[in-house]
């Protein structure tokens, strides 16, 4: 694919193209990843390749709720290693929660490749520098940048509890993650699990394109947008936190307006 | 994926699934054709995975023009092959075609792998039985079935001609094949070879599931539909065809007509 400028137009779509075919000759991915970043990719298409206002507002409710969380967790599957690793990382860093790796196809292979890299770039982002917004604040709270980063727990590994309602290895999880959560940030999740773990109780917050898939609309909070774009933003609201109430959150109304973007961006019938 | 029943409401679109993965893994695809597949997918879900009444009138258009050609050719890909190999073998059976492997990211190992695979279907359909609606007429014209399907060329192993406009290995074609012919049947092409063809003053006739793109707005007939599910509709077509000359045809008044479709699929704003 070769090296894409950053002036295109459509830099971040061809981005994470190459990051996902990257990511599956790596055997980072399951066979049908591709596919469904594709589909994303459709829907991306119709919002524009834009972080509308409404994944905007997304984005800083996730935020909150994860600052407020007692045992906030943030779940990655392999396209979320290959897209958002690093930026995804650092909002565990600020927030001083763990990453667990939780994949719907699981074989011990790509568990054990997703956390080798989960760990080369966990140490990358500690050697590098603070993220804008880092502040004394934060130091005091959770040390210097890098032991933020050093930190972070990278679970996955072994599993020790079981997802109630799913069958086979996807129910697979940690008690002391995804199991013992309050608040999961998931980007790119299955429906299954998705309606499985909000059966438990947990908030889950979640990042889909297709604001219609049942997992838009069984999650607590929606962000309809695409992870590469939307993760340095939450990352953002999450250096800015307050530790301020979660509003009333309308995640349906949230969800309806995403869809309004889409039909605004297909031309209309004479 | 394990064996899908046919009463499964998606089951087209979870057996294109399959057949994507597995010619992925047999080396017939390139990188982005997943990717590309699962594009495909979002958009022929805002169709509710049905070929619409447009469509349906499309998949008609093209098979008259290909039934009235001079020198007709159908053109494959990858994804083609692995969706729909054997109907549109049929196809160029009835139609008296050949058929031209033609890829977009052309390597001597891929092309070597979907000529291997291509000559084993044609093999495979020229044993089957002949379809439904073939008749006296067609053997006159072309022989008993297994002499019409033995006698569809395949094309593309030693290109001899360039496609002009077009830089590099995509630009490869065959003079008996696509430079020569008056009407390309070729689902899923790319946006630049679309134009470049067309720019040579031939029809093209293609499958495309994006009624937005490029190749949608460019070609002369788009079938807004879904590979597996119009292919048996296109052989139908051309089976009952007649030598009835083509009406004028509104590409862009079908192409809206699809869109509307999809913005009834969204959930309106209250």
């Amino acid at each position: 694919m070769g090296d894409i400028p950053r002036s295109h137009p459509r830099y971040n779509s061809l981005i994470g193209r190459k990051l996902l075919t990257e990511a599956a000759a790596d055997g980072l991915l399951a066979a049908s990843a591709l596919i469904a970043h594709g589909r994303g990719e459709a829907f991306d298409y119709l919002l524009g390749e834009q972080t509308c206002a409404s994944a905007r507002r997304a984005i800083s409710e996730a935020a909150k709720r994860l600052i407020n969380a007692e045992n906030p967790v943030i779940s990655l599957n392999g396209n979320a290693v290959a897209l958002a690793a690093d930026d995804l990382i650092r909002c565990a860093a600020v927030v001083g929660c763990p990453v667990e790796i939780n994949i719907y196809y699981r074989t011990p292979e790509r568990m054990a490749a997703l956390l080798k890299r989960l760990g080369e770039r966990k140490e990358f982002v500690a050697q590098g520098k603070a993220p804008e917004g880092w502040s004394n604040q934060h130091e005091k709270r959770l040390g210097n940048w890098r032991t933020a980063v050093e930190s972070v727990e990278i679970l996955g590994a072994e599993p020790d509890g079981l997802i109630p309602g799913l069958e086979g290895p996807r129910a697979n999880c940690c008690k002391n993650g995804i199991l013992g959560a309050d608040v999961v940030l998931v980007p790119l999740e299955d429906g299954d699990r998705c309606e499985a773990l909000v059966a438990l109780g947990k908030q889950l917050l979640v990042i889909d394109l297709n604001p219609m898939s049942r997992t838009a609309k069984t999650a607590t909070v929606t962000i309809v947008d695409e992870l590469m774009r939307c993760s340095p933003l939450l990352l953002k609201d999450i250096l800015d936190g307050t530790s301020s109430q979660t509003e009333k959150w309308e995640n349906d109304a949230n969800l309806a307006s995403c869809i309004a973007v889409m039909l605004d961006s297909l031309p209309q019938p004479n």
